[in-house]
């Protein structure tokens, strides 16, 4: 596996697969591997040629008082998970060298989408997403890009941000991996006291008590989400919302047959969120693998 | 020369070139073409091998009141001139199939170079270019774009945005097209009655005015721009402004020894503009060509 720091670097050690016309795949991270990236590098592996993964802890998704200086950066640890599970490229470039203009003048907003949820908590945090996978994707110009369901919203606004500006890059959502107990694996897990670790099981808990009303044929949806949110108060957390959506984040209507149900919660100091996918007549996890096809033309 | 509507046909008709790694040099254009687009396409012509121009006049660049609905649009003249100046492609979409959905969610937005000058005058106009300019980017993936200088904002907007998103393409300005009495081409000179065609002239020779006292010694800026706003008045025009800046847009030192001067003014309905580079110890409009290479890697 070659580590490059630069765009020049990453350029040259592209050259031979881009005139080779090899089907290159993106992983877009910001490091302290665990099982959730290794499975993203895994999908990528299955579909592509030669396997980029980046790791950037975008200062541009934080905002203040937000967890930027604090967040885990262990790139030893992580480029060894990464030569086990045959990742042909480590892009990990300095913030100079992502941004050589700090404050960056141009910005890629997803409106809309970008202000609900996790963006009326987070202000600028989806722009910041957007700006750096359109950076991203124009410095390592894939054919396709992975990202994790865990971050449902966020797949939804790179979904969005790739139809309207026609980037040729095609979008792979990957599935959420959980511990035994059912926490998504995240890498703020880490920041948990053990304490909060054994009890953070609950956000998947009341993820899969909401799904079982929705499949038992309750509609009731501001009444499930607010007994959930009382619920995760009455443990502890504070929640930020729960939210029960079609696929698309929009307001389900009674005659849904398909919904996400999605959570956000601190948990002391950490911000866990967790969503669930649910269709009447499929288990909730159960959801159908789209074909792949390269999209990045010619 | 190929017509193409859609981005799956125009696609289909880049394939060959792409698979022979040849250079592609994209022309974006509102159409109603005229000798300073013509000039955008011979440029191109000398630098790649495949000249794709586009027309398309983008609603998002266009503010309400402004000129959209009443917008030259003239294909079939501006096919016959491409033909001429042997354009390989022509990219003509609909309006609908650059915006699948309208108003489209994802904007690219260049901060603070895109808020004063033009974009005081027009708000969302800058944005409006640099979303349609990253859609082609994407669409057409050219390791060459070249844009008038005669939009010189837009042109600054442009690079901004180019280098910010890290897009693989090489941005040529080229120099602005005049008609013999010094007015600077553009489509909407064709919206002038001939009583104000004949006023427009004094455009550039403001500008030329404000050239000879600089390159005199005058370093009034604000007091040069003033005489030029009222002298531009006394003549029935309408000026936004009248400015002196340094070639990047700040305003500039007294030891400068480059400037750019710009105007905008309306004439009767017509909003016109034009600038003028200004270096010490050259004349005005001579300015050095840069080297040229494609930086669309491999």
């Amino acid at each position: 596996m070659k580590t490059e720091t630069t765009v020049q670097g990453l350029n040259a050690s592209l050259t031979a697969a881009r005139l080779g016309r090899k089907t290159i795949g993106l992983v877009p991270t910001m490091g302290n591997l665990h099982s959730g990236h290794i499975q993203l590098v895994q999908e990528a592996r299955r579909y592509c040629d030669l396997v980029v993964v980046s790791i950037f802890v975008n200062p541009l998704q934080f905002g203040v008082g937000e967890d930027f200086d604090r967040y885990p950066r262990t790139l030893d640890e992580d480029r060894k998970l990464l030569v086990d599970a045959s990742c042909d490229i480590l892009f990990a470039p300095t913030v100079d060298q992502m941004y050589q203009q700090w404050p960056q003048a141009t910005l890629v907003t997803v409106g809309g989408l970008s202000e609900e949820l996790c963006g009326a908590h987070r202000p600028g945090h989806f722009s910041g997403v957007a700006t750096v996978v359109s950076k991203l994707f124009n410095i390592v110009q894939p054919n396709l890009a992975f990202f994790g369901e865990k971050d449902y919203q966020q797949l939804a606004v790179i979904r969005r941000l790739t139809a309207d500006l026609c980037f040729p890059v095609e979008i792979i959502g990957v599935p959420t991996i959980r511990a035994a107990d059912g926490l998504a694996l995240s890498s703020r897990n880490a920041y948990l006291s053990p304490e909060d670790r054994s009890k953070a099981p609950l956000i998947y808990q009341t993820l899969n008590w909401i799904a079982a009303e929705l499949l038992a044929g309750s509609r009731e949806y501001d009444n499930l989400s607010a007994k959930a949110v009382a619920t995760l108060k009455s443990q502890g957390f504070e929640p930020d919302y729960v939210e029960i959506r079609s696929t698309d984040l929009l307001h389900p209507e009674s005659t849904a047959k398909e919904w996400v149900i999605l959570v956000a919660a601190k948990l002391g100091q950490t911000r866990l969120i967790d969503n669930l996918l649910v269709n009447i007549g499929k288990d909730p996890e159960l959801r159908s693998k789209r074909p792949v096809s390269a999209s990045r033309k010619a």
